[in-house]
């Protein structure tokens, strides 16, 4: 067991890959795991990369890859798809990868699925993350299919957020979310050679002013017309072609840029700190769900939500109940 | 407080619109509103209507509303948007369909948006929701933005969930994600006048048939070569054009249908006990996080998560020890 995670620490790839199973198969070996590397970890530059379906985000990562490992940096991947893949295209997308950047030991791979359980990806994602981290994995990028709240919690775990559009996605009011713009780091108009991309980086250029014009009128409001004194990133949109590497170099340089600007901003030990909170929460709270599982008595439960179920209880008197008998008085 | 109440029973307008605010508004008065309330809800039919963005769905949501009115029904449209609203967008949204809709008493409508809280939006989503039963609305219809996590919770609250696609999204393997059909209780391909209607068409029912196939592989396994014998429902793929109505009374036929369907099989019953059962347990959850808040000393908790940011502590152990503290011996 011990040597498994000193030739992880060895960056000995096959070790790695045997600690990221057995982190996804088991939550109790996870935590092992996890704990045990914990104090080699903090070194690695996670980035995020998210976007709507269809947008090239894998033909982006996999360029990201490429660029960064030109640049000596070992570089690990982390595919993760919310929705459950009874389809097999997490494996197609796979076999794809696996064939471009092959041969390449500096680079590792890992599609992750969620099978519905999407706090459980997140704790997943970010143990997994850790022992790339570990062995010596300098930049780690997290791909996440989707357009709603797993890219949230990914990005959580980021330190630099990347949301890749693509044109003619991006151009109705409801598909440039105002939520993908609070999130960046960096934008990417991928596809950049398709009708429309022009007034696809339009459109979003003209909400990034606007989103900036209304949190300078945030702060000036909450400071009584005093400037926010913090130093402040420039979200910028770059334009990608990613299927022919075009515009990659440029994202790579963004990331490079934005890592530097976190560091001398204070800014990534505070997202550290951040991060370091919600995990304990996340812990936290799977303890507790534990605990819950442990302490009610399953037949008592199944006649309580039977009872909510026909109306005679209302959730939060049942709640209230099983909640009695599970915690302390403090 | 009571007499708002009375007056939600009784379906005055007025009383639910501001029921529902007081719900949005702050948690405790929810837990009071729905407490109360309980013993009249469960006579909806909750409809869950999702899909990617651009696909349609307000426009079909509308155009369902209207049907459903036609044939009786008071109509309660909440449109939820899992991503934060800083644009204005939902608002914009809302105003179009309020001239859409507008005079009709039978029909209610309102707006959600998380601000980043997805476990707070589904709660609050299912609040509401109660107060719009307990009023007297029929029929609820549940829209949500996006194609993640987001809407497999809000699946889950619903009796009947309707999947929308456009021509041109759903097209490549990424898109069509295996996790939205197996929410899907019916499939819609909206804009079914647009060019790739049909390939979108017969893309959605070969991964059906493929789904069904597999289903039944699953099942024979696990039965030793039987059949399941449980009552099958059968998902259907539907065309609708809903800017100009066409499609719609169909998708309004397939929802009464598996209305029948859900009675006839037993299984309203049991979606309404796996809802309170999901119920129950986010209100522990919720009540276990403010115990956290309680219990825990703040500077205690604040020194732990800097020694774990500093790779002194590793999450594991830090949330024992607060754990430690939390939760009472069973």
């Amino acid at each position: 067991v011990d040597d498994l995670l000193a030739r992880v620490r060895q960056g000995e790839r096959r070790a790695v890959a045997r600690a990221i199973t057995e982190v996804e198969r088991s939550a109790s070996r996870a935590r092992e795991i996890v704990a045990d590397l914990y104090g080699d970890t903090g070194k690695a530059h996670i980035i995020g990369v998210t976007g709507a379906p269809g947008a090239g985000k894998s033909t982006l990562v996999n360029q990201l890859a490429r660029v960064l490992r030109q640049r000596g940096l070992q570089v690990g991947i982390i595919a993760v798809d919310p929705s459950s893949p009874f389809s097999g295209g997490a494996l197609l997308g796979d076999r794809i990868r696996m064939q471009d950047l092959a041969g390449d030991e500096g680079i590792f791979i890992r599609s992750m699925a969620s099978r519905g359980n999407l706090g459980g990806l997140a704790r997943a994602t970010s143990s997994v993350a850790k022992v790339l981290d570990a062995a010596g994995f300098e930049a780690i990028l997290i791909e996440t299919v989707g357009a709603g709240q797993a890219e949230v919690s990914i990005a959580d775990a980021a330190h630099t957020t990347i949301v890749v559009e693509a044109p003619g996605m991006g151009d109705d009011i409801q598909s440039i979310k105002a939520g993908i713009l609070e999130i960046a780091d960096i934008l990417v108009v991928n596809k950049a050679d398709r009708p429309g991309a022009a007034s696809t980086v339009k459109a979003l250029r003209l909400m990034l002013h606007m989103g900036q014009r209304q949190q300078g009128a945030a702060v000036r409001e909450a400071t009584g017309g005093e400037e926010d004194e913090a130093p402040a990133w420039k979200v910028e949109v770059i334009e990608t072609i990613a299927t022919e590497g075009v515009g990659v170099a440029d994202v790579a340089e963004r990331i490079a840029a934005h890592r530097a600007f976190l560091e001398q901003s204070g800014l990534w030990q505070q997202r550290e700190a951040e991060r370091s909170r919600q995990e304990v929460e996340q812990i936290l709270q799977a303890h507790l769900a534990a605990r819950l599982q442990e302490c009610i008595d399953p037949g008592e439960r199944d006649r309580l939500i039977q009872a909510v179920a026909g109306r005679q209880v209302d959730p939060y008197a049942a709640a209230e109940r099983l909640f009695g008998q599970l915690v302390a008085d403090c």
